[in-house]
């Protein structure tokens, strides 16, 4: 590393306190996209955002859409013949449910000693604020050091990635020009483990729908009607429980049609990583794994196709009995896709699998959330073995390729509207809760990310800008 | 019909708006006995029921149990040598949830114009609040018109009807004298349609449980873990998608083992009552009948067993999409019994259902809500058929036998305990929304039930009283 790049690093220890209280300010926030809600707090957070960019000197500004601002930033403070990188982060975060499984109050950036250290407990600490700030206090440390940045810079930041994105693709076309780069990098994604830095080269699509089946007008009497009509709960459970075979496989017309075959030698090299089995054991407290017959469980997370009921609920749910035939049942269920899958073509199939099978004098309503295709990275460009170098510079553990079960749909949008591959990496731990109660980010996730993204601007300044 | 009973008759009559009123008194008391949160409305509900019985000269009183309070009354006016009557209502009711659907406040006692005259809408109008009050209104008239019951009566009101009656048996076996009686009236049940008052001579009995599904031991990331893991919701809709053959048949082992088969005259009969698909469809706002193969509508909810979901709740179930494999997934399943199913047995067999399904590494929660048999009351009885008389003296309309798919245990406590064959009775109808919002009940069941109650108190007094 140059002392050039030394004097950062050292800025940003020394900064980290400081850090820390900035990356609070903003998960006191509770920015939750989903629910109508929290809708202003979504804008405040886009504003407050916007307004750190600019105190550090970045011409930056919360753009309105039709849903959720977009935050967009731009520093050209190092020459208009530097490499142009663009960044992306997501500032809005998943609903807090089950309220009384946290164990600090969600949007307090609570930091709570942990066997590996300090770690800040609050939603939105790994995904994704703490990891957006990541190269924000990265920036912040190049600028305040040596008054500009090795790189152009981009940033952009989204608050619906929690919500569907719905306005992303036409937000990127729209400020398509301002938007141009030479290379992206997206933070919101994982290192293998604890000290193994990572690059995500292939992500799964998604698509996500809410069906309810409704049937008698309606709730009814379970005493007086049970067995003389139809009960919506029955019916739906004995639809979703055809969703899968007695070898796990999905059972959606056509779902595995287009599902693009990962060769053996990627195969071999994921199941070389280590005992991933155990780690997904322990991060998910789970006391086995279970999936498609055939395939090892990486192989199931990063490149098999899934279908998972997310919410269900039908009936009495409250404490103790009643006796009750509820007029309707809901589930929340969605798709993981991978390469080749198409999203639409899925979404429609799920949607024939449940109305061929509407029970008499039934009849279903239906909500889209989303349908994103998966993503898989070319592996072998400049950009990207630069930004493993930053990574493996940072960490003095050498940086692999990994695959990720999630989906990140905005890596889809930039290659296709924006023409830029997106490097997907990020400090997140398998074990950071993500999407459930007592997310957490460690601090050393926060520190060592900051200086693997000074590290990883660096490297990205030496790649030769083709002309 | 006598002078006697005339006079009665009248006063009723001159009464009603009064009657009214108090009956709105004790609808405008939340007594939920299924939610702890309640259990002050409860006892207060109690206690405001053992005071009008009070105030109308009874001895009565509101008796601690270990749940909810019971109301014993009694009345000797009649004299040492009358018929002694033993009443039974419950002054509990049901959840109000969902709160959304009601069209006005679930415990004002709103009048509300409907097609066939004001109906009284609220929590408990029909079940069994304006039911019950249909004996006290009745006994009302009769002392205040004669000074005297022309039987005497014993009246037991319970608060745990809708919560499992646990208190229920420990309280008759401590009781037992005080609730000595020649027989018995339980106003919890129906008319066949709005001008043909019914005995019900079957009822249903029930198996209620509470089974949560534990996967991992929290929320995981559906991305990040699908795939890998069991998702407790996608084993529970596969687990509870199998309680049903393609032929509506229940799949829980030995299910029908026991199950007493209804003979021809008796399901000819029920079938010569009337249209009963058309009276179902139209008071459940259904498009279609559905269940077992192979039995008619009357027979499926009045003589066959059946299995129904009454809640569902899995992972997220908020507004939007949430990525999320819950922890957990929750069923709360209830099975309604006929004659000579063991509820014992039938409980144990639903529970086994679950657990030789249970997915790897998951477990079971299991919580019992109760289990009652079904009761098939003895129809040969003098009492029965003078309470039959009265019935069809009030109405103008010859009462019939029918059966209900509900369940009153009650009625089988009393049996067992008490050595009392139970008449069940009530003036509630199809469309009256039991357990639902809205629950409603006519000004005129209300009228026409009190009137009743006072003509088969004096039918009963006419029976000769076993020596």
């Amino acid at each position: 590393m140059s002392e050039h790049l030394d004097a950062v690093l050292d800025r940003i220890d020394a900064d980290l306190d400081a850090a820390i209280a900035r990356l609070q300010a903003l998960l006191a926030i509770p920015s939750i996209s989903t629910d109508p809600a929290h809708t202003e707090d979504v804008a405040r957070c886009a504003e407050h955002l916007a307004e750190d960019l600019q105190s550090m000197g970045m011409e930056a500004a919360a753009h309105q859409t039709q849903g959720h601002p977009m935050v967009l930033a731009h520093d050209d403070s190092a020459g208009p013949d530097a490499a142009h990188v663009l960044y992306y982060g997501h500032y809005d975060v998943q609903p807090i449910e089950p309220l009384d499984e946290w164990t600090v109050e969600p949007f307090a950036g609570t930091i709570v000693e942990g066997p590996a250290g300090p770690r800040i407990v609050a939603r939105g600490a790994a995904d994704d604020k703490g990891q957006l700030m990541t190269f924000v206090e990265a920036m912040r440390a190049w600028r305040s050091v040596h008054g500009s940045l090795p790189v152009r810079v981009t940033i952009l930041c989204e608050g619906e990635e929690e919500s569907g994105s719905l306005s992303l693709d036409p937000f990127l076309k729209e400020h398509r020009s301002a938007l141009s780069a030479d290379t992206c990098i997206i933070c919101d994604c994982g290192m293998w483990d604890a000290d193994t830095p990572a690059i995500t080269s292939s992500l799964r699509g998604l698509v996500y729908l809410e069906a309810t089946l409704h049937g008698p007008l309606h709730d009814l009497h379970s005493g007086m009607y049970g067995g003389a009509v139809v009960n919506p709960a029955n019916a739906l459970t004995e639809i979703l429980g055809q969703l899968h075979d007695d070898q796990g496989r999905v059972q959606i017309e056509g779902f595995y049609d287009d599902v693009r075959v990962v060769d053996e030698a990627q195969v071999s090299q994921w199941n070389a990583l280590g005992d991933a089995d155990e780690m997904i054991l322990r991060s998910s407290g789970s006391g086995a794994t279970f999936g498609e017959a055939g395939y090892s469980t990486l192989e199931r997370t990063w490149a098999r196709p899934t279908c998972d009921i997310n919410g269900l609920l039908a009936g009495y749910i409250g404490a103790g009995a009643k006796t009750v035939i509820g007029a309707t049942a809901s589930v929340k269920l969605s798709c993981r896709l991978v390469a080749d899958q198409d999203p639409a073509a899925i979404e429609t199939a799920l949607v024939a699998f449940l109305e061929t099978r509407t029970p008499p004098a039934c009849r279903w309503e239906i909500i889209r959330h989303g349908a994103s295709p998966a993503i898989a990275v070319p592996t072998d460009s400049p950009w990207l073995a630069a930004a493993a170098d930053g990574l493996t510079a940072a960490f003095g553990t050498k940086a692999v390729c990994i695959g990720s079960g999630g989906s990140i749909p905005v890596a889809g949008s930039f290659a296709e509207i924006l023409g830029i591959d997106a490097i997907l990496l990020g400090f997140s731990l398998e074990d950071d809760l993500i999407h459930a109660p007592n997310e957490k980010y460690e601090v050393r996730s926060f520190r060592d990310g900051t200086r693997a993204q000074a590290a990883i601007m660096e490297a990205l300044s030496g790649v030769e800008v083709p002309a």
